[in-house]
């Protein structure tokens, strides 16, 4: 790791601590301090004041500085991730509780998991298989640890997860049986509903999930089970699952950052959602503007990710973002006010695979950069 | 840097060399060595028989590795890329000849630029706005440095570069006029026309480009300026403006590695091209499997960019990729042949910005991982 005051600004970075926002290099991701800071705060009342407890997604921004934040802002009581490579880094970073909340099978990846709690965490993973039990436990029994296990239900996503019902019971039971595992609970995210525009839909879809969810505890509990942790919920959701009195744990990401897609869902009296500000932006510099009405800048494809739409511009009317190539943006500019070397904010169409192509954020405050955060778990994808 | 011998497979590096190829942890980039060189070969070929030099065009793979191969086995002649931080990876990296095919406005990236012939690479830019030259001029000036130029011809694609003409006759004589700076020629690259389906049309705009570009040297010969380099081209387009007389140099770039996208165009015999083969693929594993005909694979939009489109499976027709979230893919698996952990070969919908979320080529050959090849200018977005 090359010490941060040999790094090269324009080439190892974009920007170091103390520099005007006005010189940093781009495109990059800026972060707005103060809102990243309100959102962590809010949401860590809105869980608190619903009695439930918040496991922030850690897939969203993979950053350990973020992560340690939201614990300390937002009361948060772990990570939850998508990868065990990813959950090594939080845990190394020093995350206590870690969840990766999906199915791990790959031998390799698995013993990976068993080594982990000897960095001091609590490790959960996701079993959707009754196959994947034995492996979970001959790794946890070699490495001497324990892993605590969540059964996923496929609660409308259609992607892992078995049924609600006796298949949970019967993965439950196995988990129960099997040496150095503990069945902690269910897995159930419903993540087809998150951007549904509209509120009752995204309520119907989640009613639905939390029914199955209740039913299956039921059951469990009929066999003596008890479910420690019963999590779900997302940005698009969180206050259903929260309400429920069946879910305990909430796996909110993108509310902390916020993006373009989660900007159009509607709340219940039909009004664009308001509840979490952008903090996120993709920072880019018109660098060509030869045509009168449209300005090029540097932020392609290869600074963000368009799979759920373009960017759009923060804070101005009178420019718009119109098609993204490999490493350019075209702009429409119909009034001509853009200038070479003008800074635009975007805001991201999707915050989670636009910071996977980053390395840094730059933290932002009162016109001057604060802080410069590793993506730390950006090419984590094992 | 961690030295290769303490990397960690499954957290730093997919693989290392010697590795059996069933052991290599998923989702990750891997190269088919052979195909990759016979691409190489091939084209390098195909530009000497046309008579034009090849610069490769390095934002593609952004690797030095690639690059220098490039160099052994196809003979090109240096690397194009679209980035003053790319460019600095490639220079450092030994490419003796670096061309930053795009605009280059900011301050401290003009300096990094001027800097940059200190290497030992002959740099060379383009520029499409008059009040460029003076800045680049000063830059150049002040490192001691040389810098050549290229105009840029808006030849179709809508992006940089002025229109052809007496604007490109302006700006080349204040090049030409302006202190350490030479004219080197014109960069005319149509990048909206490459993945047009039908060889007709985009024959059409091609001599639409090779018109635009060959009275504009007509005209600049007129004053006494002869152009070095007319660049341009790519995987959709070389044969024409390899075969034009007016263009001397091609820029291809994923011909090295093609993808689904650029599988999609058609020969003169309205047949599918096949000039290059497919030698990069996201290699991917089941994860999942609860439901009879899906199959859940490890590689979702942290693994790709699917702007162009969804990735297909390579040498399968039982089995189909058909939707991408964030950290799954699901593969429509009707007569449910997958089994948990077993490996899909995907070809990416587009290339560029796909390799441009990981860290690493896993090349392989005879079932042998045989190279680790970092993304070199992975990151380098500046």
């Amino acid at each position: 790791m090359t010490a941060i005051n040999d790094l090269e600004v324009g080439f190892d970075v974009p920007a170091v601590p103390g520099m005007d926002e006005a010189d940093i290099q781009t495109p990059c991701l800026v972060v707005d301090l103060d809102a990243l800071e309100r959102n962590i705060i809010k949401m860590g009342k809105i869980a608190k004041d619903m009695g439930v407890r918040h496991r922030v997604h850690g897939k969203m921004h993979k950053s350990v500085d973020i992560a340690l934040l939201q614990e300390k802002l937002g009361d948060s009581c772990g990570v939850c991730c998508q990868k065990v490579s990813e959950a090594e880094v939080f845990a190394r970073g020093g995350i206590k509780d870690v969840l990766v909340s999906n199915q791990v099978r790959d031998p390799k990846k698995i013993e990976r998991l068993a080594k982990m709690p000897k960095l001091g965490a609590r490790v959960i993973v996701c079993v959707d298989d009754i196959d994947n039990v034995a492996d979970l436990s001959a790794a946890a029994v070699k490495e001497g640890t324990q892993l605590e296990c969540l059964v996923e239900i496929d609660c409308g996503a259609g992607r892992c997860g078995v049924q609600a019902g006796q298949p949970v019971v019967d993965i439950a039971k196995a988990i129960e049986a099997a040496e150095n595992l503990k069945y902690a609970g269910i897995q159930a995210y419903q993540g087809a509903m998150q951007h549904m525009e509209h509120f009752a839909d995204r309520k119907e879809k989640t009613a639905i999930a939390i029914e199955m969810v209740a039913s299956t505890i039921e059951m469990l509990k009929a066999e003596g089970i008890e479910s420690d942790i019963v999590g779900g919920g997302g940005t698009g959701s969180y206050y259903f699952e929260g309400a429920s009195n069946v879910f305990n744990e909430l796996q909110c990401g993108s509310y902390a950052f916020m993006d373009a897609d989660y900007q159009t869902i509607r709340d219940e009296s039909g009004e664009k959602i308001t509840d979490f500000e952008n903090s996120l932006f993709i920072l880019t510099s018109v660098m060509s503007h030869t045509k009168a009405d449209k300005a090029i800048v540097d932020a392609g494809l290869k600074a963000q990710s368009v799979d759920s739409g373009l960017p759009y511009v923060f804070g101005r009317d009178d420019v718009e973002y119109i098609k993204c190539s490999d490493e350019h943006g075209i702009v429409a500019d119909a009034n001509g006010v853009l200038k070479i070397n003008e800074k635009l904010k975007l805001v991201p169409g999707h915050c989670d695979p636009t910071c996977n192509v980053h390395d840094y954020y730059v933290g932002v405050r009162n016109g001057k950069v604060e802080t410069l955060w590793p993506v730390s778990a950006r090419g984590k994808a094992y």
